[in-house]
């Protein structure tokens, strides 16, 4: 028989995504908060019909581009939860003509700018920064916040929607423990900017949601609405974080073996940086992803005593054991459980299997 | 005006580019060596021509469906460097009815299987790994090189070409004299083996060609083929290698600012691992890019005191001095020098400006 797959190709088990995505929508229902699932992740259109079937109807993206794709398969409630890009005014009226669109701002300057450029209703979320230090608005820079909420207030077009942010602190977070203590002071810092405005502003919400912090709270009732992401495939980052089990990550990019090397207990795999992305994890040295055996339709436990220690531009290296070596033969396709499955989706977003 | 830029985008200096083609190809003709550029680096039809108007004519690429790509393109002589997949022999097929192919070999097992199923005439090299420790028989595997040549040899539609390497291990050099060491290394051991066979197999020719070599030596006439094709952007790695000066690297990203943060020096821009690739250099901290100011048809040296110093997947995190804040506003374009231009350039291939 012709093998199917020639090439390293992104396999989702549909029956462990689609498990992941209920349980995270039954969380958010038995909390009673909205569940405004992160899309960047998977970017497929398929993924996104599987959430459908679980009531979802609002969502977030990170570009513009990626709000039009979803825009154009029937998404017509989408928040782009990414600072605006004063740059793409022209593409935020256009989508906001069609659908609810909600943009972020963190600076007075970039608040103007949407007051003068944007000419179609469009909600407002002011981005929080309660410690992760990338985008947002310090949560003690009251002033500043004020401000950008008095130039929302005069705009015809723009309605301020609440506080939003994206605690990716959890995921510098060494314990369980610490993602729980992250995810109550981010609740608690939006919420006392939300009492601070609830009387003038009775309808803006806290909007929270890291995969990490969204699957280890069980109660998310403190908060608005939540916008995880990454939980719809998890992947290794996830685990080793004790955020997930492997039986919990979906996804894996099943690799032709092109080389093995019994001397030095190494294969070389059909599946580089241009596959996998570079993005690794350190446990006794560095690795790029973890190797299951791929089958038909599931795969394995990890392999013990394996891992994928340096991968090129097309190259992966796995070092292995002498037994798991005597097991394999040229064109066979190992799965490796990728560190990142998001970027890893996104490079394969063309060569996608599901299972 | 309407900013033609919008997001990130990967620009191309042609001039710069042109001179870095014209100046490889020139040291090639000079030492008297076949040049045979990696196409993997850009994978662009339209830099592809510029390549075609110095005179190439042979390429290299690293996987089927790039040599399909260039061979629809009209490019007839194509190495694909990367050991043989055996799941993609009907590929093979198809392109040797159409085009000269070369494909690489570092097994009996490989070997067997692309004599089983390869039915049109296809040249084979074998791939010998002279340090770098990723792919290829060991240098001084001889029984097993005696061996692959021997099933080469009685296979009809396979002819020996001869022994190819890709010398990586140059990427870790510290210094360029190191650089010129692997390489006269290199050269020797594939020349003792080419001794070894050059009366039975009187064409065979020696293949090499990593760009910090090819870049630092200046008389490459030992080898005889040249297989380089990072240097047409070169980047970074390259320019901390020693390899390049700032002035070569003909590639930028163009990303919008879309958060200004002087409390902390510090720059929000849209461009993160979706655009760049995670690929990091370390020197007094990890950073992912230098940042330039770009300008319509050019851009400056790197901005002093400046550096990406972290990306997610679409964030990227700019720390700079305040003078230089002082000089900047919301939606003004600032171009990232890559740290790996290949995984750059395959990230942003759909979205490239040539200046």
């Amino acid at each position: 028989m012709k093998p199917s797959i020639s090439r390293p190709t992104f396999v989702v088990r549909e029956e462990i995504c689609r498990a992941n995505i209920r349980h995270m929508a039954d969380k958010a229902k038995t909390s009673g908060v909205m569940f405004r699932p992160h899309f960047k992740t998977h970017q497929s259109l398929q993924v996104a019909e599987w959430y459908r079937e679980e009531g979802v109807t609002q969502i977030t993206v990170s570009s513009a581009e990626m709000a039009m794709k979803f825009a154009e398969a029937g998404w017509d409630d989408i928040t782009i939860a990414f600072p605006a890009n004063i740059r793409e005014t022209d593409a935020y009226n256009g989508l906001a003509g069609k659908i609810k669109l909600n943009l972020l701002t963190d600076s007075l300057e970039a608040t103007a700018a949407l007051v003068s450029k944007l000419n179609t209703e469009t909600g407002i979320f002011i981005e929080i920064d309660t410690g992760y230090g990338r985008s947002g608005v310090h949560y003690s820079n009251e002033e500043m916040i004020k401000e950008i909420i008095h130039t929302i207030d005069h705009a015809r077009e723009l309605s301020f929607k609440g506080f939003l942010t994206h605690s990716g602190n959890t995921y510098s977070a060494t314990n369980t423990v610490q993602i729980k203590d992250i995810y109550y002071d981010t609740i608690a810092e939006l919420q006392s900017l939300k009492d601070k405005y609830l009387n003038t502003h009775p309808d803006i919400i806290i909007s929270v949601g890291d995969t990490p912090s969204c699957s280890i709270v069980d109660d998310l009732s403190d908060a608005d609405e939540i916008r995880p992401g990454n939980f719809v495939y998890y992947d290794l980052m996830q685990y080793y974080l004790g955020v997930c089990k492997f039986e919990d990550i979906s996804v894996a990019v099943a690799c032709p073996i092109t080389g093995i090397y019994p001397e030095r207990n190494e294969i070389v795999i059909y599946g580089g940086a241009v596959h996998l992305s570079k993005e690794y994890l350190e446990e006794n040295g560095r690795f790029y992803g973890l190797v299951v055996k791929y089958e038909k339709d599931a795969w394995s436990e990890p392999v013990p005593g394996t891992r994928l220690i340096s991968i090129s531009q097309e190259h992966g290296i796995i070092r292995t054991t002498s037994s798991f070596i005597n097991e394999i033969k040229h064109g066979d396709l190992l799965g490796i459980l990728p560190v990142h499955s998001c970027l890893t989706a996104n490079l394969l977003k063309e060569n996608m299997l599901i299972i």
